[in-house]
């Protein structure tokens, strides 16, 4: 896998800069969370600026944190508490790190399924979208650079270590995504409520492309009008419309389930 | 459906009884959110005290309110917000609500699949969860009175409807709720990781009772052993564990495709 450009690297929402115990310091991405940091520590293209933990952490984490060659910062629970201006489950672990290496969407190398959001904005959803993608074996999440959440720690600890292992790769607009994935030789599904097709009969092709729309706004026509076919979830009850995380999870089974028939 | 004993009523966490309009009314449940309030308005179970919506909404919901026979009262947006002591996506619409009639496990009719969970104490996780139970037809949600989130605002909103249509059985005690559902013939998989079969393999019985662990903490002990098999959902990526509540729409999805194959 190629890397070119540098991720977002504005600083996670809800940190501290006036009580860091390094104030001069630059900060690039705040991670937290056990999860997170253990993933993070054993990615070599993660950058560590500074780590910060509890004694039972370091204790904990010695052999990670040896290899990766680290002086991390011992601080109390309530040291680590001031270190955010609002209160973060952080489980007794905060890192400063560099944004990834960004791949590109012509550095893609065959990789099955490809994710895309439109304009999913909730950090929570995407990072719980990109664990999805990490537990069954997407090759990248791609979202556009405007309408997305920071790739920072809120978005990182719902992913619980999955932004160390699915590429992320930023778009300037999800249309022109499409299209170039079109030539790619990728199939092109829009999920939709509304699709006439159903998932769980349409992925038995070898290079999928699945796009996943805001909740309530669903995939703006653009994006649809940009897609090979539109599909629905087969559902059996009172409510049709699932949360976009628990709809990215589903698809992300069915494709996993029909590649190991298709073996 | 019978119904005997009565949700629990606690207010809903952040809402602010001195900045109500109406402060010596004596406050239950409080719902906010478009589509949690429109399935409320639809569920004749549910007993409304008082509305505050927007304009807009009172225009756009006028049927559904002239059919409860309610008088709202029409806040702007300010004044709404005005009503929880912290921000809060009401989307123009709050209202105070009895809680639910509550079903006991005996009161079961062989509805299936019912979902149990142990100690998943997120709002946000049990409402999305709720909400696929929803999605995908499943019979009841079973949870511990202790250890388990209010049915409020925060869980009624992730559900996004749900809770109007999923009954949810309160019961002291995890593992004599799975004795019971095994004296009524349920099949008890355990939802696990560590499992050692598949739920790919596994969902083909008339009546399925799933239970779900925290994040994190998985399957108490005790729960594991009442249960009749555990089960791992197939993954093939680098993480092998997924947000409770996706890995709830995966195993709701697998059973009901499960039950079409069958019939």
């Amino acid at each position: 896998m190629n890397h070119r450009k540098s991720r977002s690297g504005k600083k996670s929402t809800g940190f501290s800069k006036r009580s860091s115990p390094s104030p001069r310091h630059k900060f690039d991405t705040i991670l937290f969370g056990k999860h997170t940091i253990f993933q993070a520590l054993k990615n070599q293209q993660r950058q560590f600026h500074q780590l910060f933990l509890t004694r039972n952490l370091r204790d904990e984490l010695a052999t990670e944190i040896e290899a990766r060659n680290l002086t991390p910062q011992v601080l109390n629970r309530e040291d680590l508490n001031a270190l955010f201006d609002q209160p973060v489950v952080h489980q007794g672990i905060v890192a400063d790190v560099a944004p990834l290496p960004m791949m590109d969407l012509d550095e893609l190398d065959g990789q099955t399924p490809v994710l895309l959001l439109d304009q999913v904005t909730d950090p929570h959803n995407v990072g719980a979208i990109l664990r999805s993608a990490s537990v069954f074996g997407a090759g990248a999440l791609v979202m556009t650079r405007r309408n997305s959440p920071q790739l920072g720690g809120v978005l990182a600890k719902s992913a619980s270590g999955a932004l160390e292992h699915v590429p992320v790769i930023l778009v300037p607009n999800l249309g022109r995504a499409l299209d170039q994935l079109g030539h790619m030789g990728y199939w092109r599904i829009g999920l939709d409520g509304a699709g006439e097709q159903k998932i769980e009969d349409s992925v038995s092709v070898s290079k999928l492309a699945i796009v996943l729309g805001a909740e309530g706004k669903g995939l703006r026509r653009l994006t649809r009008e940009h897609c090979d076919s539109l599909c629905a979830i087969s559902t059996s009850g009172n409510l049709s419309s699932l949360n976009v995380s628990n709809a990215a999870a589903v698809a992300l089974h069915v494709i996993q389930q029909s590649a190991d028939v298709c073996q």
